[in-house]
């Protein structure tokens, strides 16, 4: 850590700034400039200490050198983290596949769904029974019932599971009935979530606050494995910028920045982030190119009668069809293993009619 | 509502979409383009239609014409909302001032604070016991042991009291122990939290998401309005921006324009707004000419030792004090009252002793 | 200057790099943390200096201590800049109205909106001759005709004149016939225009790039004044944020942030800020409160067929000289003296037939 | 468009504004709603009427249905343009590489890196000769001597050349020594700069304004293609979020929306998009799986000894050579042809000494 003071600061405030300093059990190391002091803090610094400089009179700035986050780097933890959920592996060179509607609908809905992502070649089945809606009239989800629709469709077929839970009350049920939780990009910061997710096991795909920094967003990894979970993978869904045309802006380049920044795998949203099916298949064979550990990916059978606004982003069953054929030969350029397994053709000419 | 439709749509898609809308019990009305044809719907429609119109093939954009939250809208409630606590009236012309510390530290700091709040004629005394932090290893707050000491301050200065509540759970006790809850930022889409405020009658400030829309945040109070507690107030505190000079963008046209769509008092908050002590005087009187309702601002005695790292954007005493006065002068010139009352000279002096 | 290293940087590139700072004819002063080195830079190093660090390999980061502009900071020039044209002071404690419509029309509209901005109390009158706009098919301006009727009528009514010039070639045309030369936010980094401005001494008002930082601002304000035209103010016009309700998103702390880093004048503009009418008075008097040294506001006679769209956030003549009013007032409690001078009434009673 | 009137207008207004629109010969078409009256308009309006419309009271908001450009339009120009120069085929379903020095610096530095990017497969050589800069006192370019130097390796080599004109006096002798001219993020809506662009032939990379939308750029493009100068590609190079770990953010998703709105080519530019070498690798093979046409790709030899700060963005000859290597296997699983041609080993092992 480093304290820049306001220029040309008078000795005794520095000597108070310094004894501020040393009163932590580390040592501070002083720059003479022309203007400004510099000071130089070495030895581990109590995660206080930078705030309470900042506030301090006579500083001007305090800059940190190592990161802020201990758990979630990969100075602490050099090698991939990879999740074993029931043999399925995330990170490492694994490709994952998440698919499935927005919102669970009907029990037959979520059948069908499963059976074709099933079929295509994913390894998850998506699906909200906990809506995040803006408006207080908005469609909210199934609830629970919608948890086991789709548990009972993942065990059919044979699929990992993955929900949303949107507040600490509901991670039990959830964590019953669902392989992975996903916190979804307004409860990056629900801090409360977060402890409660520390204090599970089961695996948790962390999506990126709409206007996170990396640094945030890691440090929303660290409350979950600081708690004692270390089975975190991160998601990133788009921010929020001043461009419109897409619902948001898939940053796409923090895919192999928090790689190496963090151990963590990084699964990348191609259909929150762009918000129009006709971006989702460019942007997902993008997402394995910069080196994604998966993705997750709406689809459905029916838009037209979406539960959610959703279904403008979801690709058809064919189409995901299509793409996963066409990521399996992507994946090995891109260092990754990726495998549809048995030929779907028939499943998709049954939807097809 | 007006739906557009994708450039040389066939008539059978546009009759199905048609037959979508008034299967609903509206009425469509076409317009036929050279390309395009637009649909306005007239008539009361459920608030899920736009969404699923805008998931149908052949639609290529909906565009609302009435807004989406309807008890936040001033068009549903002309007059100005105000919430009257304990003989403090919040809203209209009257302007209310919250001044105190970022976070709660000790018995001891929060009665010279809040002395110090009363002497310079604010109405409100602030302070956190529960502390929304981007890291774990930072100070959380005192927890419900400092919401007593605030309560007892409050009281024996005759100051209202407003704290943060991050959590469901933790809305009861908040509510017993103060006079408005502030939902901060990051929670501002805790649906969840939202609902449970719904369910009181405890005066809420609901805090600006720092990537929401008026839209979004008016949609946010909605969440309050529609489960029964009409006591909501908003609260400007900056938004995410490429700025970084200053800890937020203070997007202070939102108070005029937030009171011009809704009815509920908007409270602007100049200190995480630019999270810088030199700053906060200039933007508090820039946000009552500008037609706040009210300011919240940190005010503490000691940033050298505060808690958190918010003493950087805290005013000195003598500085609030003199704030205080300033706006006595200049609140009639903006059309809403403010006294200090008595002379606060010596309480200062005790304080720069 | 600061320098860190990469972790664990091996002892020969940490010399490689101090050799490299010290070819410069600077000291390298030498901490040493755990895992890192920091090397702080002692003495006037030459600007190119921090960017040639920056592409070492080795270095992980480089702070600046000092600001990267020098003319246009406070540092260097402590007192504030006041620019006299024509006896009309703009800077200090002087406040200065600009007012006029989007674009120069024709002769009859600008002499009668001249009368009306003198009327008012204004000081300044604003026209464009030149437009820039996104689409090569609108309007673009009338040119030097426009130039000329503007100058005519801020003659005859004793105002000065101020217009945009958006090309180094039309900078001498435009400084024969306007008082001040504005420079539009699409051309704040138009370096070969802000060379060009530099070499003449006619005042520049230098409006903010829709996202440039505060220290990109004055680094192209430093452009200007470092070319030897010290007669430069600022303009602070809203920049481009995520939240489209409003035109651009005013970012009214800018005023006295730069006017802490820097001695120019800011101006507001509370038009292009909100782009909307009904939030530019309330905007305005902000910006006064704030401390802005002036204001440039749109007002138009016949919004209904002004030339360009901006009359959507153009006040009408009675708006603007009420507004006028309430600033005579509101100035002296702001620090800043204002006055409309002599009765206006019949001259708006003239309009209003 | 559509025009939707404020809510409760009166039957004399809406004529009015009825009237106007009638005037400029096309239809108006009403839609009564419950609050408000919905304007629909058939026929070719002319591009003045929506700003003229917006501007009138009692019109609430404006909304376009078809696009605010012409010729860059898919609907005007279905298939793709292909621009043609000396038998480099750039568009459609070839891929180019670009790659060279942020700067020009001397003969020897842009012959050596010429002959390296030939040697990896690359078709076009990047290189500053004029370089626009935040701060007046940094590296500005050696100007047209090293046009010249760049020429003369661009010969040499059997290579295209481009290189960034910042103003409209120097687009002649820029287009006598470059093969493609770059408009930088800066000069986007440098509108006589476009226009000066249109009346010539030469091929232009239109780089996008760091906060331009997708409209915006595309009406920029307007520009020159209006002018008569239909050999224009877009240049996809980062936008200014809040996010800092990255200098720019990387929009890739821009690259197969632009596409689908346009004819024109898009090249992506990861170096300045993400400006960290680390992550220009990943990016740029995202870029071409996301359907770029090309990339353009700083490289440089000796970054220690850049003249500019971009060498922290700059592969080293190795990686990019590569990279090209990568891009081979990649582009025909993409849709795209691309071959680095001979085998490049011995010429890096050249400069590897």
């Amino acid at each position: 850590m480093i304290v820049i003071t306001s220029p040309h600061l008078s000795e005794e405030r520095i000597r108070e700034i310094v004894g501020h300093i040393e009163k932590q059990g580390v040592q501070a190391h002083l720059s003479r400039g022309v203007d400004r002091t510099v000071i130089g803090i070495i030895g581990k610094a109590d995660p206080h200490l930078a705030e309470h400089l900042r506030s301090m009179q006579g500083v001007e700035n305090v800059v940190r050198i190592s990161k802020s986050y201990k758990l979630a780097s990969r100075d602490f933890h050099p090698d991939d983290t990879i999740i074993d959920i029931k043999g399925v592996r995330i990170g490492g060179d694994n490709l994952v596949v998440m698919g499935g509607p927005c919102a669970v609908e009907t029990p037959e809905q979520i059948d069908e769904i499963a059976r074709l992502v099933k079929a295509a070649g994913g390894q998850v089945l998506r699906g909200g029974a906990f809506k995040p809606r803006t408006g207080p009239y908005s469609f909210q989800g199934i609830g629970v019932e919608g948890l086991k629709w789709m548990k009972d469709a993942g065990e059919k077929y044979g699929l990992l599971t993955i929900t949303e839970v949107m507040t600490p009350e509901y991670v039990d049920v959830c964590a019953e009935y669902a392989d992975i939780l996903q916190i979804g990009t307004r409860n990056m910061q629900n801090f409360d979530l977060l402890r409660k997710l520390g204090t599970i096991r089961t695996p948790v795909l962390l999506k990126r606050g709409m206007s996170a920094t990396y640094d945030e967003w890691l440090n929303a990894a660290e409350y979950i494995l600081a708690g004692g979970n270390p089975n975190v993978m991160l998601c990133e869904r788009g921010i929020r910028t001043f461009e419109t045309y897409t619902r948001n802006t898939f940053d796409l380049a923090a895919v192999p920045a928090v790689q190496q920044l963090s151990h963590l795998p990084v699964i990348a949203d191609p259909s929150h982030a762009t918000g129009r099916r006709e971006l989702v298949e460019s942007m997902a064979k993008a997402s394995v190119a910069a080196g994604a550990n998966g993705l997750i990916i709406e689809m459905h059978t029916d838009p037209d009668n979406s539960a959610t606004g959703d279904g403008v982003q979801s690709l058809f069953p064919d189409q995901f069809a299509r793409l996963l054929k066409e990521l399996e030969q992507l994946a090995p350029l891109c260092g990754k293993q990726f495998s549809t397994g048995k030929q779907p053709a028939e499943a998709f000419v049954t939807w097809q009619k």
